[in-house]
């Protein structure tokens, strides 16, 4: 890789460095959303950033804690070496990096809804549903495998509840928000894949099944999956 | 109320809509994340917004359900009665409303880093504290109010660990990020005082003590706290 190839830097008064490394993993659902605004802002890993996978970039691998010290996926490293965490920040600092296609909506209100929409699935339905919290509530708390797998599914339903009906309030276009795909759509789709894969029938949320269906349709969220 | 003396709204390509109501609860941490933040942006309930308070917003509250999908506090309905949900996009929301002073830094990787200490909350140590997590694990899955009270002492032990670390790699002034009170500190200040009230010494996490010992200087974070 080579750092002068990156993308050129924003010029105004809030310089942002360009990325030099992604740390992903191809299992992780919220590395899958990275994947996605990478590929929406037409980056490409074999040529302007390299990506750390799988073990590596996990809390499997005791030296990621040096790099991230929350030890989850995904994260960033500039070219000063600064590493950015937490997937909605690493998608904002994307969108000031590279600002076309904008991956928010031009009006305020209409950025604080896809913020919103972003937000219900990283705050209340993706928490839920990661490993470390299966495996405290098998081991530590000693819930039996299906006793899990309700706790699992009941933050699902009913968070998918609630964005189907904030998606009724919010969205004007094809997509979650409007007609461009943006931030609410890069959290939406991952999250409706871990409600497919833990057995759930999208129909049963007809605006998210149909949102879900238009995105499925663009490269950048059919070809960046999870294993 | 009279919405003609509501703040200035921000003149630029994005006109935003001023506050109407403010949708608070006493007792929630994420509401006193908006109670912070609204005085920072010095907003008075006296003047600028109406404050709905308690049950009526909340989840006992059934008519809730048709302000806020998701039945959560805070939430704020604006002039034209647009309701907007999720502590974090309501106050991007409110930093673009009232510019001044900022809740955000200047520079794109200081806003990344202020965002990502306010979503380690908001994703990673915030959502397993919460009441319905609470009831869902005593009720549904049959844990013992020990067992649930290991569960929540072990997300905010684990969480602020790792926000320590966080604030000593982003830290750079008197609070989270810098020598203003931001969004960091909004969401960092609530989340601290949650760990004391659950048994927790601050002292073990040296930089968030001293980050949080500043904040409670501020009439800000000091005469908005939960019951």
């Amino acid at each position: 890789m080579n750092i002068s190839q990156t993308p050129v830097v924003a010029s105004n008064a809030n310089p942002v460095a360009p990325i030099a490394r992604v740390f992903d993993n191809d299992r992780s659902s919220a590395a899958y959303r990275l994947r996605i605004a990478l590929r929406l802002k037409r980056l490409d890993p074999r040529r302007d950033h390299v990506v750390i996978h799988g073990a590596a970039a996990t809390h499997r691998e005791p030296a990621y804690a040096g790099i991230n010290p929350q030890r989850l996926v995904p994260a960033i490293e500039l070219a000063d070496g600064t590493v950015l965490t937490q997937t909605l920040a690493i998608i904002e600092y994307l969108d000031e990096l590279v600002p076309a296609p904008p991956l928010l909506p031009t009006s305020a209100v209409a950025r604080a809804a896809a913020r919103s929409v972003a937000l219900a699935v990283a705050c209340d339905i993706h928490p839920f549903g990661t490993p470390r919290v299966g495996l405290y509530l098998g081991e530590a708390a000693g819930l039996s495998p299906d006793a899990v797998r309700d706790w699992t599914r009941h933050w699902i339903r009913e968070g998918l509840d609630s964005l189907d009906r904030l998606l009724a309030i919010h969205r004007k276009g094809r997509y979650a928000i409007d007609d461009a795909p943006g931030i609410a759509d890069i959290f939406l789709a991952p999250q409706a894949l871990v409600a497919e894969r833990q057995g759930f029938d999208l129909g049963q949320w007809p605006i998210l099944a149909e949102v879900v269906a238009s995105l499925r349709l663009l490269p950048a969220f059919s070809e960046t999956v999870p294993a």
